[in-house]
């Protein structure tokens, strides 16, 4: 069960699709050149490959457990946690001044497909922190920001983003928690619930970012407010070694990611829990977006990043199976059952969705760092269009896709795959959390038909659909089919975005039905964008001499993403045209057993 | 996690689509009226909630152990058992005079459907009994069926297939266990995996059909033999006490169905596995098949009985979790979750893909008795001709989407669907093995894409498709939308057909490279032909006067299929059209990691 970092198409990604030239452009990124890229790739694949993959399925067999009130990770996971921040990891994203490595999303987001695909288990951890520094950066006082980011950015303390409770999961209006004004500080009570990395042991402390509701709150999501909650409190020497009132509860028996402590936490049995503003009373919804943005695009990484290490296992799985004669030579000896047309079908669907999903998310990134740095405001402002429709293409649909794919990897070990000993089974149960967790694809589809498309009339969806077209315009040497799928995708896109954002409004539960086809339909479109990309670069690289086949697979890749994927664009235009009426028309009696 | 069986939706599938009436006719069948089905299924339903449903998520939990060699089933197990067996289940579809209830495979079919959702663990003991009954009764000496046959119809013992070795999974040419002439019997030797039930402590006596070579055999499947190899022996008194050479090696540990001991068996350790030759030398493979056919159809049968259990707790969960206000009322009060169209999306996706599949398997088995027992030649050869076709596609296509739907039923669960404690990941575990075993979809496919279709230059699937367009033109009241989607689909798979058939024989890879999405063509045009059915026969019941909301509900459903299931069709098209030549020019270095 080895893993082999994809660095060459990363690499890729990097340079001809996600425009690294670009990046290298922006302030404080100047060192961000093609050697600087290689070299962290190459690292972190090693890191990846002999740290954490090796752990990963022992992981899964011995998970997290409680003992004693404290949670306990999987044998050599506290190792390779230090090993992970010494090495500088942690702070790949964030500026030098706060101790970072001051790096760009798109390298943060090619070295976290690393790690996701080494051992997602292990992963959460730093994905969680990584959400924490953002809400103290964004929204923290000076001296929190004092307190708390260098060691968070360290990794010498993790972070941890407590939203869920029993009653309020997607819907963060019913949270209940309560923050009582004492001094200088809150009093938090209540329970949060499925609380990744709340609690384990290889840190001295953990720092919660707790959403609760203020004495004089008002009702619904504009009376949440965020509460930074250490583990450990400072003492009057400065240490931090007073135990707060966070009991953790319970460990969560999980399908998968057994390793990845998923804790029930209990705030204030005994009316002590020390709790710190953070950015503003009833402000909460907004600091946990922050958080909940960049979680987003990480967990739309972990999608293709999982399926990404299911396929090689599947394709090294099937260079080794001997099994039956060559379809085209039933005289012949047995081959390997690589050679056998239906596997090279499931092989060929994950490796082009794989690589289509990568370059999607790789752009997105890339898009993240020009808004937030470009020195033209219109630049800046198109990327944050971009970033805006995007994440939730890349959470929803590479989580989406990334299910499938697990799925496929499994098959192709056939009786194997069921027998947990081979690590397909564990890929598959791991992914299974992806479309779920920080917003389901049904949420990420409301976002994107709903605050993205209605607010404005689709102007922004528009927008975006504009600027690929303009992209596409650029590309040389598509052939024909390619040119003119991907046109008359985007042409159907922008009309179904016309005709939904013409809706009256009491057509909303219509539109709402159809969210999730829109939401594919953006995502089938967006990555056959990215493929013929692809393929238009790898063909400028052989027309200018590259001998690497690389690029002839790259080639290939693209031609059968759209013989096979982007065919998918006519049922999802199908269903969104005539689906809502019925979906609308609903009677709940009509899912009752019969 | 209860469960109530669709009895309803079953009666209305042996009354309007699997021609009841036509299977009373049948010679033996007499006496099979609606009255008499209406009474099974509520015997079933009631045994099935009762008995099974409530230990499938314990025997989950515990799992089957292997204990000192011999394999030990989970709490109840033996208790469900024997009330099973004495209840007279076991022996449903097997003639009277060898103890079973000589009842159509139609009525055995929705009787096997609740036995499979109720618990799915349980019931693959029964599945595997009749496979080699039927092997007894069509190639066991009368001897062999005086031997064997009441006690395995009757449920007093088990019996099992033993195909598969370390290095012969789908591919039986590679069988290596040797049987050695001994006198009356044979000694057998060698190693089966993933042997079903090879293994438990319900019964006195298990029979293992085992796959051997003879000394003088033929290489590949041309010399492979079957033979009978109790558990125990025949002692001098008649009594069966003498335990054979048959070790219980191992219990895997699997993804699913963990209460359903898979068995490493190994024979012949001590030299002394006694076993008896049946249906002739190295006539195996035939053998096989027999045992085989009823397997796989059992096994489609399984996809969406295990997808209609989780349908229905889905359902269950969606009624009850308060989430969020109405879309179309965001002011409004709190609402269940069903009431959100994306989750009402779900439901219905996976409603209208069971029913349909629930309706094409009836139809597929009441093909089944009328191939075997109906008193025109050319109405029993245009049955055959429907189960030849139609079982690929009931293994295939119901177990790929009864697996897409558990996963959609864990999705309605959000978080709480990844807690092992609601039930869902269970469904989610054990519907992954379903596409595997008795033959993957890629094998599925190629049998339909293959034997099925080139063997005859496409004749067997053209008439198919003849039978087909002759049934729709009798249907009334049709939509003409719906006439038109699956008219034009019939017509397209016809041309389809002819195109494949008419490919040179050098064009094997390109065929079997379409294979699986062909066979998906044809579940989604047979799946829209019986859901086109339901919706005609439901409107002649309210047309009639009929009042129950279940027909109008039908019409929905069938509605809700074709405008959300049928448009993948044209995805298939594409598939089969584009991809072919793609695929057959693969490198297999092309899968290598970059």
């Amino acid at each position: 069960m080895s893993y082999t970092a994809p660095t060459k198409d990363l690499l890729f990604a990097c340079l001809e699709l996600a425009d690294l030239e670009g990046i290298q452009q922006l302030p404080g990124y100047e060192e961000v050149n093609q050697e600087l890229v290689e070299a962290i790739l190459e690292e972190a694949g090693k890191f990846g490959s002999e740290v954490l993959a090796p752990i990963n399925h022992s992981g899964d067999i011995q998970g997290a457990r409680l003992v004693d009130g404290q949670a306990v990770t999987a044998d050599g996971w506290k190792e390779a946690y230090k090993q992970f921040i010494e090495s500088g990891w942690n702070g790949l994203p964030f500026d030098p001044e706060v101790g970072g490595q001051g790096l760009p999303w798109v390298i943060s987001t090619a070295v976290n497909e690393i790690w996701h695909a080494s051992n997602m288990s292990f992963a959460l951890c730093p994905l969680l922190t990584q959400g924490a520094i953002e809400a103290v950066l964004a929204h923290g006082s000076e001296e929190q920001k004092e307190t708390y980011l260098a060691k968070l950015v360290s990794g010498e303390w993790t972070g941890t983003m407590n939203l869920t409770e029993p009653q309020a999961g997607s819907d963060l209006a019913a949270v209940r928690a309560k923050a009582k004004p004492n001094g200088d500080h809150y009093l938090i009570s209540g329970q949060k619930i499925f609380i990744t990395y709340g609690d384990h042991d290889m840190t001295e402390n953990i720092i919660h970012l707790v959403l609760a509701r203020l004495p004089d709150a008002p009702e619904g999501v504009k009376g949440i407010s965020l509460f930074i909650v250490p583990k450990y409190l400072q003492d009057d020497s400065g240490k931090w070694t007073i135990r707060n009132d966070v009991k953790t509860l319970k460990l969560e028996h999980k399908l998968g990611i057994h390793a990845s402590p998923t804790a029930v936490l209990g705030y204030g049995d005994d009316d002590s829990a020390v709790g710190y503003l953070i950015g503003g009373e009833h402000q909460g919804l907004m600091c946990m977006f922050t958080m909940m943005n960049v979680a987003r695009h990480s967990v739309g990484v972990q999608g293709y990043a999982l399926a990404d290490r299911a396929y090689q296992q599947a394709v090294e799985y099937a260079s080794n199976r001997t099994q039956g004669a060559a379809i085209d030579d039933p005289k012949g000896g047995r081959v390997n059952i690589i050679d056998h047309p239906d596997v090279q079908r499931l092989l060929w669907t994950q490796k082009c969705r794989n690589e289509a999903l990568r370059a999607l998310a790789m752009v997105s990134s890339s898009c993240m760092d020009k808004s937030e740095r470009h020195t033209d405001e219109s630049t800046r402002n198109a990327a944050n269009d971009m970033v805006e429709i995007l994440t939730p293409i890349v959470k929803g649909y590479s989580t989406e896709l990334g299910l499938e794919n697990v799925s496929l990897a499994l098959q192709i070990h056939g009786g194997m795959g069921f027998m947990e000993e081979t690590g397909a089974a564990q890929h598959y149960r791991d992914q299974r959390i992806t479309p779920i967790y920080e917003g389901t694809t049904g949420i990420q589809a409301l976002d994107l038909a709903g605050r993205k498309l209605l607010r404005d009339g689709g102007q922004l969806a528009q927008r975006v659909i504009g600027y690929i077209k303009q992209d596409v315009q650029t590309l040389e040497g598509l052939e024909e089919p390619m040119q003119r799928a991907l046109t008359d995708g985007l042409d159907q896109l922008n009309h179904v975005v016309e005709v939904l954002a013409a809706q009256p409004a009491e057509n909303m539960r219509q539109i709402a039905a159809v969210s999730e086809p829109y939401l594919r339909l953006w995502g089938i479109v967006t990555c056959g964008w990215q493929m013929a990309k692809s393929a238009s670069r790898a063909k400028s690289r052989i027309a200018a001499g590259d001998t690497d086949p690389f690029f002839a697979t790259k080639v290939r890749t693209a031609e059968f993403y759209f013989s096979s994927e982007m065919p998918q664009m006519h049922t999802m235009l199908d269903r969104i045209n005539s689906s809502g009426d019925l979906i609308a028309a609903t009677n709940i009696d009509d899912f009752k057993v019969a």
